[in-house]
């Protein structure tokens, strides 16, 4: 396996940190450029505040997404994406093209089965 | 979004398929050439026959992977990448590649934090 897909880890990291229902969700509202938490939620629209927090600490803690705080009353928080979060851009691109061209195959092959 | 990572659906979807702990392990060795339930099962270790046999099958029904049996007795079955399969090795070798640097980042900002 040395020689195949050698950093099985760093793949099953990936997939864990973009992994669950809002992470791309939110890299997608980003990749437009910062937004506030409030901004964030009401693109997201069907996300509570608490699972917002979470996915956000969590991209926080992979170093993909940068969030900063301003000394405003109350107090302004802003979300940005990292130099990491934006190399990903390309490699979810790269990935999204073998994807779409894989789930119209899979969609196709439903239709035909439930014909 | 319509023009920032367009088909968020599909990523998900990907993500869907290949997340979990087994699905880029089998692939990985399946990416060595076909393989029997038995060497699969041999090769990841201390994976359980059921849960092998579900991995399989998702990775079969995303046609990611692809199940031939041969009439012998007791019945032989081979498990080989369609070509979709082996379409996705060079995207995932991109992805690879983002992961490595990003994890090793997140490891060491993991190891100066708990100095």
């Amino acid at each position: 396996m040395e020689n195949c897909l050698p950093n099985l880890d760093s793949l099953q990291f990936v997939l864990h940190v973009l992994g669950g229902k809002w992470k791309l969700h939110i890299l997608s509202i980003l990749y437009f450029g910062k937004k506030r938490f409030k901004e964030l939620e009401r693109e997201i629209g069907t996300i509570s505040p608490k699972m917002l927090i979470k996915e956000l600490k969590d991209l926080e803690a992979a170093g993909i997404v940068y969030r900063q705080t301003f000394n405003t009353v109350p107090i302004t928080v802003e979300y940005s994406l990292t130099e990491d979060g934006l190399t990903l851009k390309p490699v979810l691109d790269h990935v999204n093209e073998w994807a779409v061209h894989l789930k119209q195959k899979v969609n196709n092959r439903n239709k035909r089965a439930t014909r």
